[in-house]
């Protein structure tokens, strides 16, 4: 009976990958992973059958439960299964689902943290999340912005945290303004939307809760897309206003590519 | 003028570090390093001076505006200046001052980003702080509980999110949990102690709110102490509770020596 990693493969840069994600991958037999995985990344596991399991919102992606019997059955057929999830397994990754089909069939298993997509788009930023006098809690959150009235628990913590970093896109934005202004947050609250954190071509602007829902359409569609939300945004933002109206691409980026 | 690297060095295991921030190390001329960081982390800094400049609680730590300076200084003398700090370095890093203090000098900066500790943690846990139904939303908080009654905004936050990450260790376990009573959170509600998260020789246990403060004491005192609080724990700590009291050896941290 084989082992199973659920290995964290980072915010997008190959490099963003840690020293043990690139040494399981070398040793894996087979590799399940997700959608915008690097595929400098795949290129790692250079002995592995590698199998794309979907996993992107609104573009198809492979049943859970498909995946779970994957990984079992792998594991009954080879030493080393490696499961690549985007960011870290243990945020947004329904990692637990995996762990505990695996668990049922008594399979060895362990879990490779990795680089989680909150933390790509702070240094992308640079601008920390926690700020000494402004900013004791960060929440990381996949808002529901649903057609029902319900405000739900996920409102409640993102305006309760200090920082928020909202683990979605920009098309609900309208909706995800009225929840939030709704339970308390004031219409200038600052916002950065982050598009691609840590990979070429990565876009960044600030603006606020009211101005979001319009200034968001400037954002092309592409790579995956995080809102930041809190006072330690509030420098930047008064910086930013006055300043061309399009995206910024991130100084950061910038001098990676250099 | 050289450039300056704020780098995560990750939540302690060695080679939880990202490839990108082992290769600014290795280019480094100087490293200024919190407390805590592996060994093995700072041999790849083979080129660097290495500088101690401390930051552990309740340690003798170095002053802020002290560190900045040395910061400022350094980039004057030398071409690629790393700031090594755990965890990620925009999580409770206090990177703000830093990259404040490089931007008004108009010092080129860049941040690696890290895994924080508590992704290490769940990934120790094999707990997923994230849920399908369970947990939409994860805070990572520092308390403070003070001598002040004034409960605090991060308490808040942390009864608003559905799965809380307490940077901090046990030593003031009753005074918290008196907050985090009076702010909501039911006495029985699901607590994980988690120390040298990714570490040979880390700990876990699991317990209730109630039973914190008596249970926190079985663990003896060392490496860093997180708090993981959130009903994704209810299932692991009924298939705890009856065994035996002493604080279990997590599983993944065996799987790592073995």
């Amino acid at each position: 009976m084989g082992k199973v990693y659920l290995v964290g493969a980072g915010p997008g840069a190959a490099d963003l990958l840690t020293l043990r994600a690139a040494r399981v991958l070398g040793l894996a037999d087979v590799v399940f992973h997700d959608a915008l995985v690097h595929p400098e990344v795949l290129a790692l596991a250079s002995r592995a059958r590698i199998v794309p399991v979907g996993k992107r919102c609104s573009q198809i992606s492979t049943d859970q439960r498909f995946i779970n019997r994957c990984l079992v059955e792998a594991a009954a057929r080879y030493e080393t299964v490696v499961r690549l999830k985007g960011g870290d397994p243990m945020v947004f990754g329904r990692a637990q689902e995996e762990l505990d089909a695996l668990a049922q069939h008594g399979i060895e298993c362990e879990v490779v943290p990795g680089v989680t997509a909150a933390l790509a788009a702070a240094a992308d930023l640079r601008i920390s999340l926690t700020r000494r006098g402004t900013s004791r809690s960060v929440v990381l959150a996949t808002p529901r912005v649903g057609t029902d009235q319900q405000a739900g628990k996920w409102v409640e913590a993102v305006v309760a945290a200090d920082t928020a970093v909202l683990y979605m896109g920009t098309g609900e934005a309208a909706r995800l303004v009225h929840s939030l202004k709704q339970s308390g947050l004031p219409g200038n609250h600052p916002v950065a939307v982050v598009q691609s954190a840590s990979l070429a071509g990565s876009k960044a602007l600030y603006t606020t809760l009211d101005d979001l829902p319009r200034r968001a359409a400037e954002i092309p569609s592409g790579g995956p897309t995080l809102l930041v939300l809190g006072e330690v945004l509030r420098e930047a933002l008064s910086s930013d206003q006055g300043r061309e109206q399009i995206p910024a691409e991130l100084p950061a980026t910038r001098a990676n590519r250099a």
